[in-house]
């Protein structure tokens, strides 16, 4: 964890004055640039030390075995994995025969920034060589949001005080070192060296291309890059390559107060199906659009992509900087992630890290769309147009495990199920309503009839029968779903989850509306009215749980007569359990990794009282206990919606703070993009009381008291909606686009561009809930709020 | 499967009239020979061709890794494999330079023979060499029950016809190569060459010795081998070694008619503790008294250890002489696993076969000691022995699991959990109960207080106080046991199985009693009043669950509410299901491996009524497909109790010519001892409706059609006891030991050394109960028939 403030507070930036190699690999994921294409880590640009050092294609994937000490029908044996490709973010500095080494030498000055305005990241140094010689080196570093398959850095080198010999190499390196988890000696030996070579070869004096296959999965890659330098007369530059290794040196000398500055262009591409010569040409042919749009060109382009983003998406949080900071540094990396994936998952670390082995999840659905959804529509879009590449994989899986329709996997990079344990992945089939709610969502949201005919009707179809062959109706017509786990991962193959059926619920009702919208394409896939009556029966014999002792919902059937964790025998570093506990004796008892019950509350608000929303959040608050990242802003959506306001501010900052402070103490392996989105949606579904369903918008804006005000803005249906809010009233603004009614704490408001204002009520007020001893979250009053002026 | 008449029908012998090497790793299992501690596979004296080469030491194991595709807390990551140890059963033949191999020459007539009363394996093959020589070569070959660390082999050769030069080596070879399963390099690397070199040496020209440890889990073993020859004058005699094979050299010359004889004796050692020096003389003094006792010796020895067991064990099955030598042949084979097991497990197929990785399991527990019980009790009390000697390593087991007491392993063959897969793994914590169960039979049927003292309490206590831990008292009072996973392995982590429920409430109530019984024990152990209290709480309060509506048992809380599998759609080469579908849906739809609930009401007949019984079985066979070898014996005993006694008898057999009809096509990797073992029950408990409970002996024979009389005898409390049955009448007689009094279908009576007879009474008709479609067992009726004389 980051437990000094490392990064200061600014509205627009995330600064580190001092370089800490404790949290080099920390930094690095913060720092790390993407364009959901291309993805850099913040590895320093002399490549050493690095905490893990990252250059990522999305999609791009090496397979190992995956083993099984035993065996059984269905299970994959073969994971994909996300690898390190061909690092072109290295300039080697020698300063008079010195290696430029923050561990060697004085450094005098040492700051990096992530301008989340401009979408570079700058660097500052003043070092001392161990032999005296002081330079000052800048590095700035893009990846361009608008030619994806670019990144550049602008370097430049300034002698200090005395005239210094400096040689730049600045370098393509294929297969890398890296530290190696595990102790599997075939992992290793599958992922220590993934790249085979093709070709390298030099383009004149300042390009290097070198061209890569992955041994097994046999994807082509190739990386190549180019170079303007300007210096003093007598600077010389020099290509050469090998296999693994492509070298543009420059060398010269400075006389103090001297410059050299070196603009990189960097281009990669990869393909399963084009040629080596195909995508070699593609490369170069992107290497020189770059050059010839220029570094100020790239910047200006990157700045005037990231200002309409801006536009859409900012947040205001007044009275709490860090949470404004923290927001917009989580939309920055979302945007990061999903901007140019086209095609391609959303990993659930985006491109920053290798961490999950760079797979997607059901985070990329629950957590990270709904922000694209209603800030930057076409990148949810094309994520799910990802998942409809991926249905022939899918109804593969389905065949294989014996069910109709589809099944999409619990983790993949290319579509082929990678999950190793079973109960725990490939049961979890929630995943597919979720992916069927994302695409719900984002018709709504949109009203792209277009996606709904050509993407969108297929996934919810497909879904649909997966539900309706999974489960079935009980002799008294109940329709069950049963030995399924659903999003809380400390219980596993229980009967009628009640998110998963209320989910596959919905699932069920969305497929039978679009294939009767669109009957041409519900033709095609041998959709017809009995199945489509089945699906409706399905969905409203739906069996959902309820415990009329306790009176509440069990999170499964039976569930609330399990016995309750004993919480007040565990020790504070037995945290999270699954490191200490086995998962045996976790799945039998009370005891909630991850909001489940409260993420039914949330996704299906419509199928729950206020009343039992209310008891239902008491209840589970005392025996949840967070062990995952993905609990706690769904905690804080429904606290704020039940009038719990400390509360929920208290877990939008857990959310929001996860990776700026390593809440986790794993950021290093890449960001929490799920639990970063998250805290967008405790801010704007929690404390903004956000939801949309079949076109119906409902706020019910209530802050906490730290909070003074707070602004968000939403595209919904070609509208630019701006929603602000203080303790006393709620303001909402259509900036852009028709007038439209939605519902301010139940009151039917029309909007339109004049601005619309209501009072904020009271919430009813409700006895505290209690959390298991020793996880109640930080607190957050005493730490954000500002000085009484 | 054995499809043609492999094995002539004689009453105490297994005889092979023909070679086919189609079948051959079947035959080297069935002819086995063992004493519990020594295994030796009936592999052909020449050594090739094979099927599986085995030679076993009870409990020698090498370590392997334990992949994980996703590990977790509490996975074992190392697992126990019994390895070939030095094979010292090799007497290779060359008749005139011509290498004695069955594949080459011709074969004039091969036969073996397995008796069961001699206990050994003998062959007698007349082949003629590819140039032209015949031969006749007979074999004898025993694994004494007396000297347990001894085999020992008499090999003849004559000439037939000519003259002809004689080489017979002699070997004793480690590191075999064997036939690889499986594709884990690591596993592969640990088992293809386990044994390291230690030692090697000759002794005269006649002995030779070789001893070695294994590299991992670094056991020291030491192999040696003696020779008297007898041949013409002119025969040579020579010994040498290498480190990994010893070989005794005989070269004689024979004149047709005459005959070279070599008695082979063969003695092995194995410890964990002690010198390299220690156990090559204890090995060496092993083999010298063999040689002292000499061959006719070491032959009546065996008979007469023999002749004993079968006077207490013998089994008649008039009307069926096939299901008579299948049950001599498994009483044979149960009394090789555990006869000189002495401290160590019986694994589940004996020392016949590296199947299974030569684990135990409860198998041993459930199905061969109920045997041994009746009919050796010695070797019941050696096996439980052995778990008591484990009790620290389930101590720890479970106290890593977080329980109190004591979790045996699964599987395992040093006490270590073995299970790869935890869900049909540590999950199946029933094994604790079956074990105190084996522990309350051997102390009601043999009265043994000492061993009640010493060994059988603080099973009881351990055990009890894992159920105590596992379980709690529910809101309303009743004691669950949730998330276990029963006998049947097509469900899995299911909430108050009845079966484990039942069981534990014995071992429960066992535990309190014993304790009570034993207090300087329970005093040592810290039992006190109030943690016996907290036991019979437990206990009496146990919840069975029961479905009111369909008037039946579930297996576990919520099973019957489960969609029941839709057999139609399976096609009979999908069996077994586990194979051909996922996990995920058997474990969530009512479809039964083996008995489970039906195992429960023989085990605990107490807690059904007769019409409970009636309904479950007719309900679970409904959905019953028998996957699993552990199943029909079980059926048997119940359909024989409720009166569906040509099912039984259907049920009988598929449990007892399992092996000797290769029904489950994997008795090449040895017997399913287990099986085997329930054969006998099915007889005995079944057509002689056999049970016992504190002190209480009931019976209530009732024999199928086919079946025109029937004797076993049983040991209990210093008694031998004979039941003969007809259609007719049952007699009871005590053959030695005092008067006891019995029940015989309700009725008590007194039984001394004069017989008792009594009428056997019509059973309550029933509707003949039906299974999935195709699954019924084999008809038996017309099969085992004698034709009418």
């Amino acid at each position: 964890m980051i437990i000094h403030p490392c990064y200061s507070l600014e509205t627009w930036c995330i600064r580190e004055n001092t370089l800490d190699l404790d949290v080099l690999a920390q930094s690095e994921s913060i720092f790390a640039l993407a364009n959901g294409h291309l993805g850099l880590r913040g590895n320093l640009d002399e490549g050493e030390p690095y905490g893990l050092p990252g250059t990522y294609l999305n999609g791009l994937h090496e397979l190992r075995p995956l083993p099984h000490a035993e065996a059984a029908y269905g299970y994959p044996e073969s994971g994909q994995t996300m690898i390190n490709v061909t690092n072109g973010k290295l300039m080697r500095l020698l300063v008079d025969d010195e290696p430029f080494d923050v561990r060697y030498g004085r450094l005098e000055s040492h700051e990096r920034a992530l301008d989340l305005r401009a979408g570079t990241l700058t660097r500052d140094v003043r070092w001392v060589s161990p032999a005296g010689q002081s330079a000052h080196i800048r590095s700035t570093r893009l990846v361009s949001f608008t030619q994806r398959a670019v990144a550049a850095i602008c370097y430049e080198v300034e002698a200090i005080g005395e005239r210094a010999r400096v040689v730049v190499q600045s370098e393509l390196v294929a297969n890398e070192p890296l530290p190696m988890p595990g102790s599997d000696p075939r992992v290793a030996a599958a992922l220590s060296s993934p790249l085979v070579s093709d070709d390298h070869g030099t383009r004149g004096r300042t390009a290097v291309e070198l061209a890569h296959h992955t041994a097994v999965s046999g994807l082509r890659m190739a990386a190549a890059m180019d170079h303007v330098v300007d210096g003093p007369d007598l600077t010389d530059v020099d290509a050469e390559s090998d296999p693994d290794i492509g070298r543009v040196t420059v060398t010269t000398v400075l006389e103090p107060g001297q410059r050299l500055r070196i603009v990189k262009f960097l281009a990669y591409g990869w393909s399963s199906l084009r040629s080596r010569q195909a995508l070699r040409d593609q490369v170069v042919a992107a290497l020189t659009a770059a050059r010839q749009t220029g570094w100020d060109g790239l910047l200006t382009e990157q700045r005037q992509y990231l200002d309409a983003f801006w536009d859409h998406a900012s947040v205001e949080v007044e009275g709490d900087p860090e949470i404004e900071q923290a927001t917009r540094f989580a939309l920055f990396h979302i945007l990061q992630a999903g901007a140019r994936a086209e095609g391609r998952a959303i990993p659930a670390k985006g491109l920053t890290g290798s961490g999950y082995d760079g797979h997607a999840f059901w985070d990329s659905e629950s957590f990270v769309l709904p922000v694209l959804t209603y800030t930057f529509p076409a990148a949810a879009a094309d994520a799910l147009r990802w998942r409809h590449s991926i249905l022939p994989v899918a109804r593969q899986r389905a065949a294989t495990l014996g069910f109709k329709g589809a099944a999409f996997p619990w983790r993949t990079i290319a579509g082929e199920e990678c999950s190793g344990y079973w109960p725990a992945g490939t049961a979890a089939f929630h995943v597919n309503a979720d992916i069927a709610d994302a695409v719900v969502r984002y018709v709504d949201a949109t009203g792209d009839e277009d996606f709904e005919r050509d993407v969108g009707h297929d996934i919810l179809v497909e879904t649909a029968r997966l539900w309706r062959s999974l489960g079935h109706h009980d002799r008294d017509g109940s329709f069950r779903i049963p030995g399924v786990t659903g999003p809380d991962e400390y219980s596993a193959l229980a009967d009628d989850n009640v998110y998963t059926n209320l989910m596959a619920q919905q699932n069920l009702q969305a497929a039978a509306a679009a294939a009767e919208r669109h009957s041409a394409q519900a033709e095609a896939l041998g959709v017809d009215a009995v199945e489509i009556m089945a699906w409706r029966e399905a969905a409203e014999a739906m069996y959902v749980p309820y415990d009329e002792v306790l009176g509440v919902h069990p999170q499964s059937a039976g569930f609330t007569r399990h016995e309750v964790w004993d919480f007040d025998s565990v020790r504070p570093d037995q945290y999270p359990l699954f490191l200490h506990f086995p998962y045996f004796d976790i799945y039998r008892k009370q005891v909630i990794k991850q909001a489940d019950l409260v993420l039914a509350m949330h996704l299906r608000p419509d199928a729950f009282t206020d009343e039992q929303k209310a008891r239902n959040f008491a209840y589970y608050e005392g025996i949840t206990v967070r062990d995952s990242s993905l609990s706690a802003a769904t905690q804080a959506v429904l606290a704020a919606e039940i009038g719990h306001l400390e509360l929920a501010y208290d877990y939008l900052a857990e959310s929001s703070l996860i990776d700026l402070q390593d809440l986790h103490h794993n950021t290093g392996g890449g960001l929490h993009l799920a639990a970063l989105a998250g805290g967008w949606s405790a801010l704007v579904a929690g404390f903004g009381g956000f939801r949309a369903q079949a076109g119906r918008l409902t706020f019910a804006p209530r802050l906490p008291s730290d909070i003074t005000r707070f602004v968000f803005h939403l595209w919904y249906r070609q509208r630019r909606l701006r929603v602000a809010a203080t303790h006393a009233e709620a303001t909402y603004t259509v900036l852009a686009g028709e007038p439209i009614e939605l519902t301010h704490h139940g009151d039917a408001l029309l909007v339109g561009l004049e601005p619309v204002s209501r009072p904020i009520p009271e919430p009813i007020p409700r006895a505290d809930p209690t959390q298991p001893p020793g996880r109640a979250p930080a607190s957050r009053q005493s730490v954000g709020s500002t000085p009484p002026e």
